[in-house]
């Protein structure tokens, strides 16, 4: 937790002291060994961050008074539309999501995503949230992602998908294709097949509607790895030679 | 599993017929189901890959006739020295590594490393392989990474570091400092701290001995995306602006 996650329903005794308990004060408590008069970074939910000083700390909660003056990092150019992935993997995606700082994941069906993941307890908002948030507080943010289902791939293709593009060029994640170049920095959306890839049927509708190829490397990659992979590069901080 | 990774200890019984059993024909019997006659991507660790043809399938084994005439993918030209994660995280480290095909990886102590990560069982060569194993299936390659071992900091930097980059240049990532601006495709050795990153004394050190500040953006992230995105920007498909 590099950051402490303010909500606008916490305990706030007036605008600027908050009350905290379970998870977050014993992190406050266990984890970071905070005292009274210790300073610790915060933020509240879609807001600023700032900083906090502990002003008491009794019957497991932690009093802060709370200086919210920075605005949160910048947003990630990129939207994200993925094949819903297994229920472990999700988890992960979800906090990769949320550390990079994308506005929407659009969790989609596909040939080969199993049906039974879709039964996933974890597809719950609150459960999505939870998950996202782990992530906000690792890279300091505070903007939670939005998160759609979209449980039918062919009305999402050819119903949806223009719309959210809403002009940003649109790229196709799949391997052995020859190698797109998309411009780094630049907004867009791209798609990640599930385990096994997309099945040639959608990679044609998804092609025919709006996107272009990608190609990430000769290599195959796992879900998560193709998705930082694709986060990373689109703000690669590499000279290209 | 996109490549059946084969051993030349495994039972051979001619140069070209090999019989497997356990994980890898458990695997081609009931997630691939495949029958007598079907094509199979293979490779021989360390070596060639290619195809093999189901000759037979009987208790439990699987009989393939095997021709090796691919090379495996090419090695990802950076080397990796990491301060070693807790367990969970580490055995998804290994599968990073090999996933990118990277050559070595240096698992060193560093200040913020609990001492109980170094009694971890994953650390034995046989379950490292195993982890590698796995990345190595999904990325195609055959060829497995180097784990090396590297328990003292101090010495690690001043007596093993220069000699282990061998001329090539050496970053160290460590976020808040300018942001330098490596070659895309070239070789080179990056270091990333552990979970709240490396000290100032460590960060202070190897910088004197070789290394220069790597800022991977404003964003702070989980190890296992921080190496990702190291490794994926170091190979990026997105032009520069």
């Amino acid at each position: 937790m590099n950051l402490i996650l303010l909500n606008r329903q916490d305990q706030w005794l007036n605008p600027s002291v908050v009350r905290l308990d379970g998870r977050r004060a014993a992190h406050i408590c266990d984890v970071l060994r905070a005292s009274i008069g210790d300073c610790l970074r915060v933020g509240l939910r879609d807001g600023l961050t700032g900083s906090a000083t502990i002003e008491a700390i009794e019957d497991g909660q932690v009093q802060l008074h709370v200086c919210l003056t920075e605005p949160p990092p910048t947003r990630h150019p990129l939207d994200i539309v993925l094949a819903l992935p297994r229920p472990k993997m999700l988890r992960r995606i979800l906090r990769i999501v949320a550390e990079f700082g994308v506005s929407n994941l659009h969790l989609i069906n596909s040939a080969r995503v199993e049906k039974s993941f879709w039964q996933s307890p974890l597809l719950q908002p609150e459960l999505i949230e939870a998950a996202l948030e782990e992530g906000l507080e690792r890279s300091r943010d505070t903007v939670m992602p939005k998160v759609h289902q979209h449980r039918r791939f062919r009305p999402f293709v050819e119903d949806d998908l223009v719309d959210l593009c809403a002009g940003r060029p649109c790229w196709i994640a799949h391997p052995g294709c020859s190698a797109m170049t998309p411009t780094a920095h630049q907004p867009g959306v791209v798609m990640i097949g599930p385990e096994g890839g997309f099945v040639p049927f959608e990679v044609n509708l998804v092609e025919r509607v709006v996107a272009r190829r990608l190609n990430l490397g000769e290599r195959i990659l796992s879900v998560d790895t193709a998705l930082t992979c694709v986060l990373a590069q689109c703000e690669s901080v590499f000279l290209a030679v």
